[in-house]
């Protein structure tokens, strides 16, 4: 039988360690091709590349059984130049991550990584987006491991609701605190309260850096942000059809 | 009563013609400031910008009672900086486009015009994205401007669903052919077919653009892409909740 043929992507480049360690897991589960961006690409969201040419390179990052392309555009490109011209047959599997950072909430809008899934799904792949909490370069991924497996298996076995691919977050690392386990959730009401940070170059003119602080509104016993907060693994289904369909008869009342 | 506050956005770009009609209606309905991207950002999706700084300067392009600022960011970011650094109080309307060129069905979640209305929503502000199906400089931005006038007297009025943004498509002007009214819809299941056009550089290197065609899957008479077919302005309410419920006891069974 053939082994199934994965697809690895992320939006942290790909010389990161996240995706390093996602692509060691995946090549024991079939044939991995990497098409991941050439630099950072984090907060791209969907974003696609339509007003200048991609550059797409195979490279050899690290020594491995899977294949290597390293691509100038943004996630979503990546997907869609692997599917539509770099490979020869429909990935069995695609995976995004693992992403040095949360996207759990309306993070998940933002992220380079959750929209390359989104973008598997779209193409009718089983798709899966792997973040981890915590930011640093020396992050600990080893310790989601077991779970990764788990749900790839899963998904590779079972395949995953048409339209639908799976937003899984894992804790930070913390010395002493096991993971207690998976829950299936749904995205907590959140959001940004964006600083910008104003200054002025050396000519006087001003420019600004976005910052600012994640705040969870969301009381809700069932969102990814309480699993997260008690060391549990968020599983969070997403989907592209963004229509908010219990609005349509109040906009036909209004409009 | 105080003039309600419209900020106005776009993805084509702060000279494109599609934004200049739409502040020529807005000036009628409110106190106009304009952000908008210094040139075109079409595709951003809802990509920020985070690994750079953003420029914003104060323009004056068309004489006007509007304030209008050029921003080196996508629209997301526009509407970021608008709402927590330039503006003194919280819009009382959001309104982004004329997109030149359609954003029904999939193309939404592309859309740098859509995601700047999703972030307006996100950040409270009733939204709206206005698109018309035709990309041309020289497109006829006048045809639907009686029902624009039409939905943003009645969202100044009635506001939106909370969470809740509108996507408005407007027919190409055909004529002899008149706009028949405005259908409220949901998101018609679609998707881009790809090709990647592969080229070679004069020394010997690959590169690629994207192209492709888009393909209507979906025979539902409720969808807009057979509203616009049938020459209806079509509605799409959208939500920046992405979870798809239905699909959570799913996984809990298979997880």
């Amino acid at each position: 039988m053939q082994k199934p043929l994965i697809l690895v992507v992320n939006d942290d480049g790909i010389n990161a360690p996240g995706i390093r360690k996602l692509i060691s897991i995946m090549n024991d589960f079939g044939e991995v091709v990497v098409v991941a961006p050439d630099g950072p690409q984090s907060g791209k969201g969907h974003a696609i590349t339509i007003e200048d040419a991609i550059r797409c390179d195979k490279v050899l990052i690290v020594n491995g059984p899977q294949t290597e392309h390293s691509c100038s555009g943004t996630p979503v490109d990546c997907v869609k130049l692997a599917v539509n011209k770099l490979l020869t047959r429909k990935p069995d599997l695609c995976v995004s991550g693992i992403n040095h950072g949360s996207n759990s909430s309306i993070n998940v809008i933002y992220s380079g990584t959750m929209s390359a899934a989104v973008e598997g799904a779209l193409e009718g792949i089983p798709s899966i987006g792997f973040s981890l909490l915590d930011h640093s370069i020396e992050a600990n991924f080893s310790e989601g491991e077991e779970y990764i497996r788990k749900i790839t298996k899963s998904v590779l076995e079972n395949g995953l609701p048409e339209g639908v691919c799976i937003n899984v977050n894992i804790p930070k690392s913390v010395k002493g605190k096991k993971l207690k386990g998976i829950k299936i959730c749904r995205q907590a009401k959140g959001n940004w309260e964006e600083e910008f940070d104003e200054r002025v170059d050396p000519k006087g003119r001003k420019y600004y850096w976005l910052t600012g602080k994640f705040v969870n509104y969301d009381k809700g016993e069932d969102t990814d942000e309480i699993a997260l907060e008690n060391h549990y693994i968020s599983i969070v289904p997403v989907q592209y059809d963004i229509t908010a369909h219990s609005a349509i008869s109040k906009l036909n009342d209004l409009l």
